[in-house]
């Protein structure tokens, strides 16, 4: 979405809408998984207007899509150790560390289906890092795998844990996924 | 839940309400994302009333752990075609077939977090598939990964790109992770 600089002064009431409305969706989320997440409710939560939301938003998946685009953008930075087996190392530790928290896991089953061309807004930025640490190591003369193939074989199975199976995915674990991937190459 | 008897002889009453019960989970799921599967909405599609749905599953999440349970039991028969290899690789191109299916993925989608302790009950039938045909790897006397760890390598990357990603998860591609995987060991 553009930005409507009449609308939107920082710190305005624009800001602080967006900011009560982000807020609730999170909690709603966080509150329950069952819990449906419809306009209605998210205005009544957020003290906002129905009509305010659908004005600026459109529709719950836009919404959703904007809450999970900014929550899952700048919260993991890209480390930069010196190497890739580093740099990586560290990065999965963080993300892992992340997805431990449930409100976190609650905010990403709901952004579920996000994303451009469906996927989930809440991995967009987890692959633009990846690509970032992958294309430096790439810029100073190293070898690194391909951004796909890095994103099958670390955020793969890390998101595989935390959504579907009931295997802890520990920070350590994660960081030794790293080791896997780099030594195949 | 242990069979209830007088209540449930296939055909019966029981029975068809269950499975009316069951698709209107599955049309709800399909129909839209963002629809709220609530109680009464899928008993109002179901054409049943909302107190027999209560009575018999208690809560959405005991219903959907139900309609995932069921769904994803049986749908991908575990081949036998002599060794590991082929095994697995017909498998995950059955699984990735699947899950093309955008209805098999709407209800996944919605089923996340049915699981015991949390993770999708789409996902139990899948980890006993796999450890079956490394259980009988291993009686042959053939050498076999942890199950952990091709659940890892196999369903992770698979239902990352399914659910996250915009990248295809295509049959072949699928077949190439278990190749990547034995060559490993």
């Amino acid at each position: 979405m553009s930005a409507a600089p009449a609308q939107s002064r920082p710190g305005g009431r624009s800001a602080r809408v967006r900011a009560a409305v982000h807020r609730a969706v999170e909690e709603l989320a966080a509150a329950d998984a069952a819990e449906p997440l419809t306009i209605p409710v998210i205005a009544a939560r957020a003290g906002v207007h129905p009509t305010t939301v659908y004005r600026r938003w459109g529709s719950v998946a836009q919404l959703l899509a904007d809450v999970a685009t900014s929550r899952f953008s700048g919260d993991v930075v890209v480390p930069d150790t010196g190497t890739l087996a580093g740099d990586l190392e560290r990065w999965m530790g963080d993300v892992a560390t992340d997805l431990a928290d449930p409100d976190v896991l609650a905010l990403m089953r709901a952004t579920i289906g996000s994303g451009p061309e469906g996927g989930c807004a809440c991995a967009v930025d987890r692959h633009d890092q990846l690509r970032a640490m992958i294309e430096r190591e790439r810029a100073r003369g190293g070898a690194a795998p391909d951004v796909e193939r890095a994103v099958d074989m670390l955020l793969g199975p890390l998101y595989y844990r935390a959504v579907f199976s009931t295997q802890p995915a520990s920070p350590q674990w994660a960081r030794g996924l790293v080791t896997a991937l780099l030594k195949d190459m």
